[in-house]
């Protein structure tokens, strides 16, 4: 039997990854979904687990009926934190993370939840003498466009979809258990120019390697001119993975083959090729 | 008499602008700051008056020094509405939004409150024939590079840091009044070279043009085949204004003359120009 | 009753616009039409009254069946002197101007002349401090490189075509009253591919802004140091205005669906899109 | 002693070449010069002895100081019928021309007359299958920026502006003699970077190289799908020639070493090279 | 009757040219091979007739079945007498030189001998005061892709495979007589876009030219601060000939039209153009 | 006591890998050192054991005084084979090998002989549906751009060059034990901006990573359509490699400081950093 009112969908943001930066807004990109109500709830950049408690704390207070809970590394104490306290409320809950965040899968089975895992969401180059505000919203700008582009958000969006349908239909919804790699990514963007796919691919690996370097530049280099050094080489890395990532799309655009999946306001994706075509259902 | 403890940040985000994708992270960079706290509750893409009225009173529950209430347009119902309630509050509040929230100055400036208009962050494509969440977030990627690399977020974080230094004075907030325009915004950029200050300028003009074509997209055209036509000019548009400022950056690379403001854990902004180079504190 | 012998058309040039500089070029590229005649005579960058009446005085010498007259804003005192000539002479005239021309549609319309009136054709940065005749001349590359690729020079070919072509058969010639503005323009260009055609559209209205910027640049600051770079802003925008209208082209080439339509010798506007293609006669 | 009146400068063009596109504007390049006086008469595309005569006796009329004739080829019968014609009234000339017209050359010194040679000047691709005027535009502005960045302008009006010297000083105007080869181009242009220099450099043998393959397509190549594949070719030659071009000026934009010379009012060559930085007058 | 054995490829390196550098890898590109054996010996940059004729008689103590001698400018002392070894061996020979080369085509057929000429093969930039190991490196780099992408050095491998052919039928091996000029190569690279072929052919011809200005730098200056500029501008237009050579196989790509010609084990060329597509055996 | 002949060089080529394409050129870039000769044999792209054997064999018919042994991953039999030859004949040796010959490393030392490893030097996309000659060409030409630029060859030259100087003075050589990871390359290539630095390491570790990919669609990928699609991607990744390793020497070229380091007739490394201007030898 389907739910009447709107699904409720709370978002936990506890620290910042590229995949959360639009969380909230990727669900209904238009502001239109009638099908379901959005509720966020941050901590800014950090994540202790008082923080993450109290952040999910406050997301209970509106009832959801489905929680994603957004964090770097998922394994740290704060995720976990916030993931105890969302198992005991009993929510259906969706852990969203990047490549270290792997090591909670466990736990995060263990809870009955789900997960989706971005391994190309790599860490940010976070050294004083290299990132102030304008530096880390280009590195985000640049992260975004790669997961974008190399469709890491259509296969988030369609996955939590899917979750959010079984709420509607009544249903304990089925929780994704998903790390989008590159063949995942890149097989929901739906190229139809192999060569993008080729370079979407490429670039996809090229956000992945950026943690490498971010790990070596924030945790292994002690000596500043070195770490410097190394933490502006990974982001002019994902510098070139967005470009590449963009040039993707602009081959289907040369095309005019690029897929776009916009929700109606019933919450269903449509989906279309051309640029001047209207969006339609899916078959079936 | 300063304050001994953290100040408290409270973000409200309500529906969607490029300002306030990031607003969060901004004001700390690198999650060291161990001045201020910040928390933020949001509503997603909507922003209906009772939406609005949720989040800020969620928001409230967290004590905030100062709210920085983020939207587009700040004289719709729903932000006018979070004034209100944030005005009864009586908390230190900073408006932030785009170029049509200028019609709320007025009603801002007569509740004693605080505002950073950013005319640079035009309203996105939102047709569904053109908008799905792929084309949304790359959409935000583009603007978040235009704000970053022409100045917009950094004088909009040296705004609000003055409001907290006020705070953690112990004094009445100083809070902005301040529309970031093209000048303002490439002012606090700090260019070496006087052609990366230029295409800084002009990117911002062309950001700050892509609202008309939007608008038209989105108001005015009724005709889908047409509309979709526009608004996927004012992408095109948008990605290019993205390209050129990230093009002034790369001059100011080139010449290693790049400006750099990052936060020290107590929270000054300090700065620099060179790559391999230490940031220092402001003189004086 | 149709004409025997060619057209003889006339081609004032008073002052420089980006829409006079091939004007006389424009309407028999490969100089191979025998059913036209064409005479210019300009007075450099200068356009006084006296000038103006001077330049149309010797064209008139000419004989022409037809008169374009083009000059930067028609309103001034010299274009308008200019028509006062022409329409006493009685000879059919086109006057073709840029968006401050707009102001003299009254009394061109009133005289029954009719007009062409390219908005994008925006006003150089004319700043000693900024301007010399390197830099202007690159700016009319950069101008004339938008008009081509966005479609405005075929217009401007097919509507001055259509009055000819009365004139060769002897009627009274039916004479434009057009505003190619960005959809005009952009129709007449004939895309295939609709990203395409909204890139083409983008740099139409970034050419279009650049007049923003020059008149502040020109009349309105007179801080040298502020107007010279809000000129060279100017410049930079109309330089990323023709990189992006090529771009268009280019998509188009990679489609191999580039539009392609010369004159025969009896001066028939062909047509064709292939590469390795013949033109062909329009139909009908 | 020194004319007190303006010198009148007379600007023939018959047919179209790349440095008589601005010729009457290079002069003064923002319509304040007070001591010269431009006027120009045309043939449009073509350049028959009659046409050219006509043209040229129509600008006798204008009583010039000097005169300018600039065509394709001046030693084509048309040109030359104008030298003829400028030799019998007396008239101080310079003729401006493309590499074939050097065979012009004895004939030119012979009649006392100066000229400027421009071999990267190269002849448009004129094949009906390939060229419109959209296509012709679009060439024009590829030229015109090679010829513009890579300094044949500036060294073509250093080259007037000393004949017009000598008339102003009541002299008998010392004509030049002048190969714009690629050397006396790029040293006109002032390059800062010797890598710009090097990229104009090559640039200029791009555009010269173009002639030979417009020539190919245009008087060898008899079948048409060859041809025009040649004269395609030879116009992406010249596209990125432009792009070349361009990119050495961006150089020296990096480097803020953009020389300029723009004209005072009194007609004198000033110079500069920072973007904010008042033009001087020459030493000495 | 055909050969059982495999039929021995050796292959004289004398002095390096773009075709030679990778000479012995492009007749088997993937180590497949069963039907050929390769050899080859060089004697690094130098190619004096002792130099040349030690290498050419190692080579033949490999007793191959088909040598190729490859040399910049066949007609010097060393590869002449490089061919007067291989002449008396009886040894079918194929000779592949640059441009220069051509003087040596009558006496290379005089000795019954095939070549190969490779007018886009220009010379390098060998100026002390410019060319290091690395610039030596890119310069290759750029000369290989123009070779690559305009389809040199598959003409290169269909000429030898067919005297291959002739080995393996135990024929007389049909020895090539080929210029590698423009139309053959770019016919060789089998372009489906009429765009990507016209910039192919462009680049060809940029890459032709650029020996000119290196025998310009490298034998007629004399003047270091001369002769250096001149060898950069050479190596900055082989830049872009590589950068458009590119293009041209870029534009393949969008279309998934790139040309592909792999050897199978057997050493048939296969043929194929969609990148996910399995190549096929020529017909007939 | 210094040799007064020249130092015999052995270059041998089993097998094909970035750093082997151009071995015999780099150390003598220009034919103009009379310190050394250069010979080199090769066995094509295979390498078996019994064609190392013989191209080693033929090699030390010459007689070197070092002889440098280039193949793809050193642990294989061959070029194991190869150095025990060597071993035997006890010449000084140097492996030159790609990221899997460092298992070779022990053996090798074991042997004393040196070494250098260039972890960048990724494998190949060798499938047959994917690499054909003209492919393997366009990869080896983004391969050695990348090499060159991010100071792989400098760093080569300068290691096998003091092997020589000790050869020459007549000592045991000193050879090298050189991994040339991203460091050490992109020290030797002595950027002066500190951007470009960065620009080269991320370069360097995209080309590292390109053999991630190639090991998967060569050796682990079974399904044709999905490792033609990987090794598409592999090729991609090294294309923008290239690219970025580009932009990183462009950098230096607009600020005049690309480092160069020829060599002089006697075989000693000079150094200069400004286009014009004469190199100087090594200071002490």
């Amino acid at each position: 039997m389907s739910l009447e009112r709107p699904i409720r969908i709370g978002v936990a943001k506890c620290g910042n990854i590229g995949t959360s930066v639009l969380l909230d807004i990727l669900l209904d990109e238009r502001a239109e979904r009638g099908d379901i109500i959005i509720r966020s709830v941050g901590s800014g950049p950090k994540l202790t687990p008082e923080e993450v408690r109290e952040v999910v704390g406050k997301l209970l207070d509106f009832k959801p009926d489905l929680v994603l809970l957004a964090s770097p590394n998922a394994a740290l104490p704060g995720p976990t934190a916030g993931r105890e306290l969302l198992a005991e409320a009993g929510v259906p809950t969706i852990v969203i993370t990047d490549g270290p965040g792997r090591k909670a899968v466990k736990d995060i089975e263990a809870k009955g939840m789900g997960y989706i895992i971005v391994p190309a969401d790599s860490m940010i180059g976070a050294r004083r003498e290299f990132l102030d505000a304008t530096e880390m919203a280009i590195y985000n700008a640049d992260l975004v466009r790669v997961l974008a582009c190399t469709g890491v958000y259509h296969a988030l969006v369609e996955a939590i979809d899917k979750a959010i349908g079984g709420l509607k239909a009544g249903r304990e919804p089925e929780l994704p258990r998903l790390v989008l790699g590159r063949d995942e990514a890149v097989g929901a963007a739906r190229f139809s120019n192999p060569y993008a796919r080729a370079k979407a691919m490429a670039a996809y690996e090229m956000a992945s390697k950026v943690a490498d370097l971010t790990v070596e530049g924030c945790f292994k280099l002690k000596e500043w001119e070195r770490y410097t050094q190394v933490v502006a080489a990974a982001h002019e890395l994902m510098r070139e993975a967005a470009r590449l990532a963009d040039e993707a799309r602009e081959i289907e655009k040369y095309g005019d083959t690029v897929f776009r999946a916009p929700h109606n306001r019933k919450g269903i994706l449509l989906s279309k090729t051309k640029l001047v075509e209207k969006p339609k259902k899916p078959e079936g």
